[in-house]
C-alpha cells in the first residue's frame, strides 16, 4: 500500500454566510488547498457532505463541485456518514492515493445549514439517527445527547456544572482561530447560567449550526515534496461502526466506533494514546468530549470530565484538544467538520497555528457521525 | 496496485416494494451476495445511494445497513453520484480492495422510491441537476432529456418512432429476467402509441421510478477462488464527470464523461470496443441509450439509433445491451441502478443468465448520473 501525505489545506471561516451558497463555499476551500500545494488541479475529489439534498436541493454534490471549481472531466464523488462525513472522505481521498489509481486528489467538506429555518434544520439533522425507529418518534440530535450525558452524570456521580471545562477550552482556542465562528470567551459562571436547550444540555454544551468548507490535497508520500515543504503523513486512518440506535447499543456511554477505529488507528501508525500530542476530537456536545477521550485511552471510563477539570485538556496540559476551536468554538458545519479537524492538526504540525501554536509532532483526529455509528480516526504526522 | 476480482452477487427483485423499507431491500441483497461468497461478513461496506434523505429521511445509510446486517462494527459509508451513485459504490468498493487496507468489501446500491408520491420523487430527482440553475427554474429531469432528444433528432433527421428498438429490446430482454419489473415485451405498435411524458419522450422511452437494491462482493484477485468457482476479474474501473447544466455543455449530444471514462476503461483493460461482447448501458431513456453508445465508441455521432434499428443491440446482434432488460424493462432504483448492472454482467459472464444468457467472456457497464455529468464505466472479465 502506497503511503499518502497532506501537502495542502483550505478552510473558509466557519459562520452564517447568508450570501454564499454550497459551490461557492466549496470552491472557496478547494482553491486555497490548491493554491497551498501549488497546483492548479486534481486527479479527483471526494467530497464530504452530510445534507446538500435535504437543505439545497442539491444531490450530485461531487459532479457540481468539479464542474464549478472549472475542473469538469476529473473523479469527483460525495461521501455521507452523518457528521462523519468529512473524515469519512478524507478516508476515501487516502484510499484512492494508496491504492495506486490516482496521484493528486483533493478531499472536501461542505455544509450550508444556514439555508433553512432551523426548525428544518433540526428534523433533517435527525437523519443521522434510525429514521424509523429514533427520529419518527420526535427524537432530536440534542435529545439523544441529552440522555446520553444524563445517564452519564448518573452513572458517575457528577453535575452539569462538571462538564463546563470543555466548553470554556474551546471558547478560549476559539479567539485565537480566524477561520473560528466564535472568537470569544466564556466563563464558567457562563456556563452554569446558560439556556437550556434540552435538559442537561445547555447552549453552552451544544455546537452551533454553521456554514463551511474545507478541504485537503493528497498524494504519495513519496512525491510529497513536490507540492509541500512541510508534508505532513497520514500514519493512520480508520472508521469504525456501531448501531445506529441508541436502544441498540449495549453500552450508551462507551462509544465502541471510537474505541474500535483507534484501536485499528493506533496499531496502524504503531503508538498509543502517550504518543499523542493533540486531540481535535468531536464536542458536538461536551459530553462527546468526554466519550472520545475515555473511547481512545486518553482517560479511563468515567474520567474524561475530570481530565478536562484538572486542566490537561488546554493547550498547556498533557492532551491539548479542540486546539483551534472544536465543534463548539470553531462551528459545526455538519459534513466539513471531520475535514476541519484534520485542517486544524496540520496547522499544528506545521507551526502554523499563530497564537494557538503548541509543539507537536502527532496529532489525531476524530470525527463523529449521529450519536457514535460511524467513527473516522486519523493519526498524522510531521516529515522532519 | 492489487487487482480486484467479484466472487459474490446478490439482487432483489425490482418493483414497487410497498412492504419493504430501505433496510429490508439493502440487508436481502447484501445477505443474498454473502451466501453467494460462501461467507457471513466483510471488512467493508460502500452503498449507492441518491435520495434516502430526501425520500426517507434517513442519511447515515451506510452505518444503518451494517447494523442492521448485524455487522456494525465494520467500516460503512454511503456513496452518491446521483443515478450514478451505484457504480461509483463498486469503484470505491474496489478501489478499497486495491489500495490493500481492505480484504473483502460489499459494495451495495438501494433505492426507495415508491415511499412517496412520484410528484415529490420527479422533484428530489432534480437534485441531480443543477439546482439553482436548472431545478430551480421547474426544468424535471424527463424535460432536460426531452431537449436532447428534439435535439438529437433535429440534428440527425430522426422521428421519435426510429427509437422504438430500444424499448423493444429492453422489454424482450426482461421477459426472461426473474428480478425484472416488467416481464412483458412491447411491440413497436404500441411504442408508437405511448402516452407522451413530456414531448418527444413518451411512457415507453422511459425508465420506470423502482425500488430494489443489488450488491456485489469484492476480494484481491489472487484470493478468488476462495470465494467462488467462477470469480469475474474487474478488469477496469473509471469514473469521469462533466458539466452539470446542460447550458453549460459544450456539445449537448455527446457524452464527454461517458467518452473520458470509457476511454480510461479500455486502456486499463488493454482492449478496445471490438473486444467487448455485452454492454449494460444506462437507458434511463432511450435517448440516452443511443449517447452511450456513441461515446463509447459502439456506434458513431448520430448513428447509435441506427445499430438499435439494425438489430445489433439484442442478444444476437454485434453488441448486445440492456440483456437483462435495462432500466427500462428491468426497472431504474436510481442508486441501485449501477449495481443490478454489474450485477447481471457478472450472470452472463457466469453463464448463470437464464433464458437470456448469451456467449460472453467480457463486459461493459456505463452508469449515468444526472443528464451525463457523472459517468461510470466498468469492464469485467471471465478468468478462464
Amino acid at each position: 500500500m502506497r503511503e499518502v501525505a497532506i501537502v495542502g489545506i483550505g478552510q473558509t471561516p466557519v459562520g452564517e454566510h447568508w450570501d454564499r451558497s454550497l459551490r461557492d463555499l466549496s470552491v472557496q476551500a478547494i482553491l486555497d488547498a490548491l493554491d497551498d500545494a501549488h497546483i492548479a488541479r486534481a486527479d479527483a475529489l471526494y467530497i464530504g457532505n452530510m445534507l446538500s439534498g435535504e437543505l439545497a436541493s442539491q444531490e450530485h454534490l461531487g459532479a457540481l463541485v468539479a464542474d464549478h471549481l472549472g475542473l469538469a472531466g476529473m473523479e469527483a464523488i460525495k461521501i455521507e456518514a452523518a457528521c462523519g462525513s468529512g473524515g469519512a472522505a478524507v478516508r476515501s481521498g487516502a484510499l484512492a492515493v494508496a491504492s495506486g489509481q490516482q496521484d493528486v486528489v483533493i478531499a472536501a467538506g461542505v455544509e450550508k445549514m444556514t439555508e433553512m429555518s432551523s426548525n428544518c434544520t433540526t428534523r433533517y439533522l435527525a437523519s443521522a439517527a434510525d429514521g424509523d425507529y429514533e427520529a419518527a418518534q420526535g427524537f432530536s440530535f440534542v435529545a439523544i445527547n441529552a440522555l446520553i450525558m444524563q445517564r452519564y452524570m448518573y452513572e458517575h456521580g457528577l453535575h452539569k456544572e462538571d462538564f463546563a471545562p470543555f466548553a470554556v477550552n474551546a471558547h478560549a482556542n476559539a479567539v485565537g482561530n480566524p477561520h473560528a465562528m466564535f472568537r470569544r470567551p466564556i466563563t464558567e459562571a457562563q456556563f452554569r447560567a446558560a439556556k437550556p436547550i434540552c435538559a442537561p444540555i445547555t447552549l453552552l454544551d451544544s455546537s452551533p449550526m454553521a456554514d463551511g468548507a474545507a478541504a485537503v490535497i493528497l498524494c504519495p508520500l513519496d512525491r510529497a515534496r513536490e507540492f509541500s515543504e512541510r508534508p505532513i503523513r497520514i500514519a493512520a486512518s480508520a472508521l469504525a461502526t456501531d448501531t445506529v440506535a441508541l436502544h441498540d447499543r449495549r453500552d450508551v456511554l462507551f462509544l465502541q466506533a471510537g474505541y474500535e477505529s483507534a484501536r485499528r488507528a493506533y496499531r496502524q501508525a504503531g503508538v498509543g494514546p502517550d504518543d499523542i500530542d493533540l486531540f481535535e476530537l468531536h464536542d458536538a456536545f461536551t459530553i462527546m468530549a468526554a466519550l472520545s477521550l475515555e473511547a481512545t485511552g486518553f482517560a479511563e471510563r468515567g474520567q474524561g470530565v475530570r481530565l478536562a477539570q484538572e486542566g490537561e485538556i488546554t493547550r498547556r496540559g498533557r492532551i491539548p484538544i479542540c486546539t483551534m476551536g472544536g465543534l463548539k468554538g470553531r462551528g459545526h458545519p455538519v459534513g466539513a467538520t471531520g475535514v476541519y479537524q484534520i485542517v486544524e492538526a496540520v496547522q499544528q504540525l506545521r507551526g502554523q497555528a499563530g497564537d494557538n501554536q503548541i509543539e507537536a509532532r502527532r496529532a489525531m483526529t476524530q470525527n463523529i457521525g449521529g450519536s457514535g455509528a460511524t467513527i473516522v480516526t486519523h493519526i498524522l504526522e510531521t516529515m522532519d
